[in-house]
């Protein structure tokens, strides 16, 4: 019923100049690679420790610690060649009490108490909160336009991720400016807090939170998100009336911490020099159980060298597996890893981050220097018919934020892209756990990046 | 951060030959439907009805005729230019009493009652049920070899759907057989019952139903389903120890009903003799709410004519929309619209049928008389860069079961296929319900298949 068929790839390589039998030969260990990332769910089991053993792993919590602690042990468990920890000061955020929004007074609906999140980074209200007016804004401009009207009133940003487009994050990408620098920019103008739709093209009932940044020249003021119904809702009401909320927030801002990067890896036989990172975040926010964003990333990254090791393969180059920490509010694990390495002087051939998700994959996002680039995705485009059983290809696009550092070494950057349909209705959220986390749709990534490995290390670029 | 470039598209048919004015106007148009699907959900609103308003929809019961009645008046609603009921006469199963499958008295477990669900078209057991050792087997192949010594016995039957392969419906297509000829081969040599393992490659507790057939020739003995993990469980312990098994269940065969196909079709203005079909089938298991299995195949077909009225496209062709009925136990509504269908002398120059899920869709799985297919399909691929912005490819395989019998017609068949990865996490389980199908993924089904109506209606084949 479906195109699964190894002679057709043979045959396709023959044509194309390369010698059959290594075509022959790299299908039948990808399919390998696949059979055993499916019957064997070292990946799902990892996932079902760091998600339900040890839940969110917020940086600076002894739950982060916790999955430092796990992660190493698990590498020397798993026999890497070297494992170790990676220092790096980690910002830290408590949420404090849970954040309330309630429209107050309105004359159509009365007391209504909405869906919501304090987004993290913010400063919270004082313990009985903060009532006033407010205004709903589409963007950071019309903030600008409104100016001092704003003036003890509360903001209220409404400008929809796009439920039109198909990519999710490029929807994503077109509304988040509101949450990340909504607070700063409305309290310019004297605002007292700004109420932040959710960013995310699903509709319904579930706030998410995610990161805000305070700009060193304006007040503090809270920032709390809403849900997107609940978004729609207030948005109809303020076109009917004056509508006032009460806001009321715990946040709070506590002095950082030193945290680790996990990092573990096999040498390379041939060009040990010769770095291939495989990575994920293992940070989460502070809801749900970080299993999607990024519990997945970093359990796909381990599986790599679970699965090239189950298949007896000895890699010609380093293959280097990073559990990278604080990626949700501050990137500093990222920053520390770039930095050591770049003073080592190595050289990262590839790196691929896995930071979208369990999802069944769909293409790796591809990113370097242009100078380097173009040749590089020619030759990577040779091996897309060995991925074709797997409907996966390669398309040119950002890579991922941990390693998006590294393209100073000149390397390839690229991103495992599972379908991102489902991706924002659990990001940043209470609902991001376990139990929506397919075991085959995160077996398949493990199996995909680790085929992508495979042919990085015995082709090189 | 994903390749979505329309430019990139349009240079691509002005490299190819095809003039840039038609491919941009293809890809802002194909652009547009997936934004609308998208945007206004139709095709989730009616799968919601479907599922929890009228429920599952077996073949003879209310329910089937209640998706009749408002399948029916939906196509008067949307405005198609004929709509009728196409008489076909249903068989009906009743399954009656729930089953139970016991393990009993076992030295090493006691009494244990596994997971477990009559199989569509048995017959039952006695009211006390039927107690016999169980002899497991692989094979209808081991069965034969057994031989009489199965007599007085039940045959379980444990050789599972690979897990190991990444196209599930293969998995399905390599464990299916135990479920159909099980009952019958084992009867040839006096066994009184079979328990057939769950055919799905996930490993969990959830028994599955499906259709089987009893042979002329043998006796009719009663056939029941176990979960994956009863199934394990089972073949464990009779390693260990003779088992012993009390089966119980209903299961009756009552006399057919007549029962509809409801087809609705908007007529071409240039070529109305050329019919392009989508279809589906609106009968489901009992069990469950058929939200998968095939609601989302029905919206999905009304949702192509919903679309195409949305964006005031008129047809060159006739597009036409059937809901075929009986599907899951008879193909008695797909052997009526055939029988029809050429009676008149119609001419399907395409047909295509959602049968696969709601979930993301990744390709179009084309099949056709050998004679005209090659050509036909070349064509379709000069179409296939304006899909590869939603990762659909047109790739060689079966159609769907409801369209089939068109083959003789030499159009082209279609199935559109999802992402198959938790298909059969639901299939013919109770679990198939409203809840795990994502609105996104299915409304991206609806895009897929609108998209490739309007390439075959502006172009032909």
């Amino acid at each position: 019923m479906y195109r699964n068929n190894a002679l057709a790839i043979i045959l396709f390589f023959v044509s194309h100049g390369i010698t059959a039998q290594n075509s022959e030969t790299d299908a039948l260990f990808i399919s390998d690679i696949h059979r055993t990332a499916l019957t064997n769910n070292f990946a799902y089991e990892q996932l079902e420790y760091l998600t339900k053993s040890i839940g969110p792993r917020f940086s600076g919590t002894p739950q982060a610690s916790a999955a430092v602690e796990y992660t190493f042990q698990l590498m020397n468990d798993m026999g890497m060649d070297t494992v170790w920890l990676q220092p790096c000061e980690v910002p830290r955020w408590k949420r404090g009490e849970p954040s309330k929004v309630k429209i107050v007074g309105s004359q159509s609906v009365g007391t209504v108490v909405l869906p919501s999140i304090a987004l993290g980074n913010s400063i919270g209200t004082q313990s009985l909160g903060m009532t006033a007016e407010i205004v709903e804004v589409q963007s950071l401009d019309e903030v600008d336009q409104l100016a001092e009207s704003l003036n003890g009133k509360i903001v209220f940003y409404n400008r929809p991720a796009d439920p039109g487009q198909y990519r999710t994050f490029n929807a994503y990408g077109g509304a988040v400016d509101q949450r990340v620098f909504g607070a700063s920019r409305a309290a310019k103008y004297g605002s007292i807090g700004v109420v932040v739709r959710s960013v995310t093209p699903s509709i319904d009932n579930i706030p998410h939170t995610g990161s805000m940044v305070y700009t060193d020249t304006t007040q503090k003021i809270p920032a709390i998100a809403i849900s997107t119904k609940a978004a729609d809702f207030l948005g109809q009401l303020v076109k009917k009336e004056k509508v006032r909320l009460n806001i009321r927030s715990g946040g709070e801002i506590l002095s950082p911490v030193i945290s680790y990067n996990v990092i573990g890896e096999i040498r390379g036989s041939v060009h040990p020099d010769e770095i291939l990172l495989v990575g994920g975040h293992l940070d989460s926010w502070d809801v749900g159980e970080g299993a999607h964003d990024d519990g997945s990333g970093c359990v796909h990254a381990l599986d790599v060298i679970h699965l090239l090791k189950e298949l007896d393969y000895q890699p010609k180059r380093t293959i280097r597996c990073v559990m990278f920490m604080n990626e949700e509010n501050g990137l500093k694990g990222a920053l520390a890893y770039q930095e050591e390495s770049d003073k080592k002087g190595e050289f990262h051939m590839a790196a691929i981050e896995s930071d979208s998700g369990g999802f069944t994959p769909r293409s790796f996002s591809c990113d370097g220097d242009t100078s380097i680039f173009q040749a590089r995705f020619q030759k990577m485009n040779t091996w897309a018919p060995l991925l074709e059983p797997y409907y996966i290809i390669f398309e040119k696009g950002g890579s991922g934020a941990d390693i998006n550092p590294l393209k100073g070494q000149m390397g390839m950057l690229m991103g495992l892209r599972p379908d991102s349909q489902r991706y924002f209705d659990y990001h940043h959220t209470a609902t991001d756990t376990f139990d929506k986390v397919n075991c085959r749709e995160l077996e398949l990534g493990s199996a995909a990046m680790t085929s992508l490995v495979y042919l990085l290390d015995k082709y090189g670029l």
